[in-house]
């Protein structure tokens, strides 16, 4: 059998055996298309060395390790992103690469979540508008993006079988709602579906999520690729709208498709297209191809220290022990000071160009001298003598700089605690008590409680997982040559118990519910009025800045947002304009405060920035779960603009023209609602007074205001059945017309 | 059409007719059955004077009003509950009604739910011990309860739409648990279903819910009959197995009952069965029936005092101001001490026999001067004549005693907020302003918020609605006639916002997500380690109680706990001994702390009584959401015993031997699974031993304890389209059947 459609002169065996891969980390090539490559990402090339018919983790080609998502994310920069996404792509393409595996920008529910290191943030918005220009920033160099994992794929346990129970307004609101920013605004290559379920169904052979909101809705035109062994059933898949299931060969799935096409039960079309989209990947990935090309590592080193000195966020700074004074004499404190934790486990996990630590860097940087004690093993066993070599070099110097972080965090696995190793704590405890000038840096994948030892600590460098250049980020940011301006992508709760996804995470029996609906992370502690320890968009800089009164005007397409921002300290820096929104008296439930619009501006010391912010409309939408789709409600919207969620230092009401979100009344309408509409009322209004005329009853009883609450909910239709009702089935009928001409 | 099961000699036109009421509040009397009366409850017999083809609230003969269940509640007095239940019993008898719409049990999911003050807790232990004894009263006198509303109305807000979006586990173990009990140990005549639907399907018309679990499982014997206006669908109804559809008549319903047997949409033996089941309730109801029957008026209002005085819960007591000293003079405030706020709003709401007044009770107490002053209007408007008339009260009396409340609670509609009306709790201030001796008696229907406020005053009197005798019964704790022993029921926070409902409630969209799961009312407060303003569990006493060492036992069919408790204060009194259940390492996610288990008892002064609390094995069962039935988890509980939820005095562990819990093996299963099962582990061992002769990769790769991290969560069927896997459909399929032998 052949078509001529798309995937032209290929049998159905053959478009069969497209659709699958030809080995772990290549397309199948099939008749004149060539194999193409696709391998991870996301923070760096990993092309695996050995056979490729086997997976292996850790025989990869050396490549730039840049800040993983955990830290770029927390930059809130761009145009910065868009630069790694840039080099990314050049590196990919001078290793033959053609389809590098990300980004991965599941939203991060829980601070449990083991790949939460891969990701941005709990914000949908922040995470969409990164993304986007990483993508772009790939694409650029002629490699494919793969937008990942699609969908709702926020933890680990469980997560070849757990459905995640998610209603659609949270669904649309808050999981998908990057996924289609990145697709609508930057068309990545191809779109790589999870391994759970949602709401019971595989993501793999979902119609709903890959065909009608992916393509028909979002206007996707790439191709839909499988996680690496996420397809259950290749019929369903490829109906779903699945293009490529890898890894590859799966000779016994192409024989079922062929199986499929033959007795009728898959439509050849839908085989057809996919294969089409296979040989568009291929063509688009051998026009780019480019045997020369190259990239400058040193050029890379660099971009991925500027990046990774961009997402620490200082936290905390007490009596400006930070920038460390020039002849201070240093205790470098900490295992993870010399052996850096700068990467998280998994698929993603890479050999870097080079690796940079920041006992080194920070010895680089100063004249004094800098003595250094391990503290601890990296496995976390606490060992006296070391503890006391600790205190002794922190004794001796004028500042310590103590190193602390988790041993692993990895794919396939999440978290069961926010705690740092106890022995490491101890060892701040006992470091602290030794000299009271104590700076922590902290290295990790995701969210770590703070409190309460942070109380005791003056100074905590957030420092996540930085990547190979990571050393001498910290490096910079501790003496100043880096002012920081990165913020939390993520709330630091003071227990994990008050994290909005406690109570279910990561659920049980293969479900777990999304129980507290879009209130996801800062919109959870907001909701439910609860202190945290560091607020989402939160961070210090060394220098500081104030505010003006913003002012906002609707504009065509939205609304921009207009602050001065001057910088009033002794040094240059960059500050994160944030505009949260909310919708007093809203029609729908809605998180106190939501992140609608953010910039990153460069203020010189003493000067003025007129930060001006765009919002789009359309993410002032919400999805309406009686209409089932997008719609802006009208109102005055107050913006409030600040330094994080918790940090608003003006505010402004502006008046935004709705879109219709009138839900027709029908016959399971209520009383009260019927009332409330102004043409229902009406209407209803006049065949009530004309069965008062005839002493109907029901009219009496609804005329009472304490028997009007008891009726006010009664479905119309279902007054019909009380006794003596003038509403019989038939006057409904007609009210239901008159009330929606 | 004439059938000989069930309803002998009925047509199907008959038994339809019989289905259906004959007017609103009879059942039709069909053939040789005659009609019976089935009336509002459940805290009063409600008994319509005026013409019952129409309702009316308000026209009903007097009858006791006693306790409603949010009172009753307080007492956690099985018992006294008991009596209660004879007492309406008595009453209804007397008025010739043979079913009283009652006992209420829903679970107060949230505190806004308007009908709460007709419910009894926030948790499902609580409720069930305490209904099953009022329907065991009720029923002792030939009376027939309808438990309600079966199930999952937990709110009021689109009551006869919304959907309770809600899991099997937090069904079956929080908002079914409580109707099973009572069921299975009272035999309720009746249980009415809600309106409501629950995961998408409306109660009225739910074979699972109706049948499925109500009879097959939980063996009940009695008819269902419907909330009055619940039903969609006469055909669907009977189908799933609802009796009576109440009110009536419903000639439309009962043609299409006709239609459908005769066109075989419905099974004929459907019909008859329900019908047969109205036979039998109305003929054990004629056959109770007593024209003589009466009931002693005084005597009953003696009980509703005892019951309401018994349900008053001493929140705060500093410095000992209550009792109140005899001699001293009082400022009375407050316009609910002469105009008693006693019942809710809605079907319940009824005509007592006679109504004290706490102002006219309390001067019936004492004989110093008692003055009063109204302090507020009903409606909540601030008067500032009546707020100064009230300091001067105060400031001349010795001590001031303010009622305040809420203004209404009702059926039909949820409240929006906790907070009392803010002319109140200005009164307040300006009272203790002008006398620090002030006592606060509360007078509402559910949880309203005490805090910042009451940290000025000393003493707080939860004095919820107490039924017709309320104000003496207030009068006596004031005094110490009475010595409180009442406990809350629900957990009053500090604020709405910290409450485990708060995100989800009331849903929008016709949909409400129970997004808290199991996590209901304390338990959510403690899975998230929030602060509260009074746990559940709490009340004073006007003694002290200490508690001994707890001792546990396991014995056929539970626990025995066994703990001394010494009234070690000057007074006789009473105590709630509450056992809280938790399991470490459970197989599936708990809250931290469950009832299980409470017992009431009187202590004389000075002495100490051995307290015996038996824990039913069916009580420590959970819901396994994976073999989906009942199951007791083995292992070391940890029981700890005291006076509230977050009292706890004294533990226990003992050692439970559990059912068998193992989930089969499926090729479903994760490796991880396989391996951690000690047969499941050893089959796959020898197989992969096997492969590993034969170089299989698979192997390999497992052995590497990274990449072990990534296939512990693959399950095994999906390792069969890894390239190079050992393991065939075939030989999983093998491999589970030698895991389950």
């Amino acid at each position: 059998m052949t078509t001529d459609a798309g995937s032209s002169r290929l049998t159905t065996a053959e478009q069969a055996a497209l659709t699958s891969g030809g080995d772990f980390w290549h397309s199948a090539a099939v008749a004149d298309l060539p194999k193409i490559m696709l391998t991870d990402g996301p923070h760096g090339v990993r092309k695996q060395i050995a056979d490729a018919s086997q997976p292996g983790l850790l025989d990869s080609e050396p490549a730039t390790c840049f800040p993983p998502a955990v830290a770029l994310g927390s930059t809130w920069d761009p145009d910065l992103v868009r630069r790694v996404g840039e080099a990314l792509g050049d590196e990919a393409r001078a290793m033959g690469v053609s389809v590098l595996l990300g980004p991965g920008i599941n939203l991060k529910r829980s601070p449990l979540g083991g790949r939460n290191f891969e990701y941005y943030a709990e914000d949908p918005l922040l995470t969409g508008v990164l993304a986007t220009e990483w993508v772009r920033g790939l694409q650029s160099r002629g490699v494919g993006a793969s937008l990942k994992h699609f969908a709702v794929n926020s933890q680990e346990t469980d997560r070849m079988r757990v459905s995640a129970d998610v209603d659609e307004r949270t669904l649309r609101e808050m999981y998908l709602r990057a996924f289609q920013r990145v697709v609508q605004q930057a068309q990545p290559w191809t779109v790589m579906c999870s391994y759970n379920r949602i709401n019971g169904v595989y993501a793999s052979q979902d119609p709903w999520l890959l065909t009608t909101v992916l393509r028909d809705e979002w206007g996707f035109t790439g191709l839909v690729v499988s996680d690496w062994g996420a397809v259950v059933d290749r019929v369903a898949a490829v109906r779903a709208g699945l293009d490529l299931t890898m890894p590859g060969p799966d000779p016994t799935g192409d024989e079922a498709l062929v199986r499929a096409v033959a007795d009728g039960t898959l439509d050849p079309a839908a085989l057809d297209t996919s294969a089409a989209r296979m040989r568009a990947l291929v063509e688009r990935s051998v026009a780019a191809l480019d045997p020369a090309a190259s990239y400058d590592a040193d050029a890379h080193h660099a971009l991925a220290r500027e990046a990774a000195g961009r997402g620490i966020v200082l936290l905390k700074n007490d009596g400006g022990l930070l920038p460390l004074a020039q002849g201070a004499s240093l205790a470098v404190i900490g295992e993870f000071a010399r052996s850096p934790r700068f990467q998280g486990g998994g698929s993603s996990q890479m050999i870097p160009t080079r690796l940079d630590d920041a006992l080194t860097e920070i010895t680089a940087l100063t004249s004094a001298q800098v003595t250094f004690a391990a503290g601890y093993t990296v496995d976390g066993t606490a060992v006296e003598r070391l503890v006391a070599e600790a205190e002794d070099a922190a004794r001796s110097a004028d500042v310590a700089v103590v190193f602390i972080g988790t041993a692993q965090e990895t794919e396939g696995a999440d978290r069961d605690t926010l705690e740092l190793p106890a022995a490491q704590l101890a060892l701040v405890a006992r470091v602290v008590a030794a000299n009271p000038r104590t700076v922590v840096v902290l290295s990790h994948g995701a969210v770590v409680l703070t409190s309460p030892w942070d109380s005791e600590v003056p100074a905590l460098v957030e420092g996540w997982l930085l990547g190979q250049a990571g050393g001498g980020a910290v490096a910079d940011v501790l003496f100043g040559v880096a002012n920081p301006s990165g913020r939390l992508t993520e709330t630091i709760p003071l227990k994990l118990a008050h994290h909005p996804s406690h109570l279910d995470f990561p659920g049980e029996a293969s479900h777990v519910r999304y129980g507290e609906g879009i209130h996801v992370g800062y919109r959870g502690f907001d909701a439910r009025e609860q202190e945290v320890a560091y607020p989402f968009g939160f961070g210090l800089s060394y220098t500081t800045f104030a505010y003006g009164d913003a002012t906002a005007t609707a504009v065509d397409g939205g609304i921009e947002v207009r602050v001065p921002v001057t910088n009033t300290g002794g040094r240059d820096g960059r500050e994160v304009v944030q505009v949260y929104a909310s919708l007093p008296g809203s029609r729908v439930r809605r998180a106190p405060r939501e992140l609608k619009g953010f910039t990153h501006v460069a203020i010189a010391a003493g000067e003025t920035a007129d930060v001006l912010v765009r919002i789009d409309r359309d993410d002032l939408a919400y999805w309406d779960p009686s209409l089932r789709r997008w719609a802006v409600e009208g109102g005055d919207y107050l913006l409030a603009v600040g330094a994080s969620s918790r940090d608003l230092r003006t505010s402004v009401t502006v008046k935004v023209d709705g879109d219709d979100t009138r839900v027709p009344l029908t016959a399971e309408s209520t009383l009260g609602e019927w009332l409330s509409d102004p043409l229902g009322g009406h209407v209803l209004a006049e065949a009530f007074a004309a069965a008062a005329a005839q002493g109907g009853g029901l009219v009496g009883m609804a005329a009472d205001p304490q028997m009007f609450t008891l009726l006010a909910g009664v479905p119309l239709i279902r007054m019909a059945a009380f006794p003596g009702s003038p509403l019989t089935p038939e006057a409904i009928a007609h009210l239901v017309e008159a009330a929606n001409p």
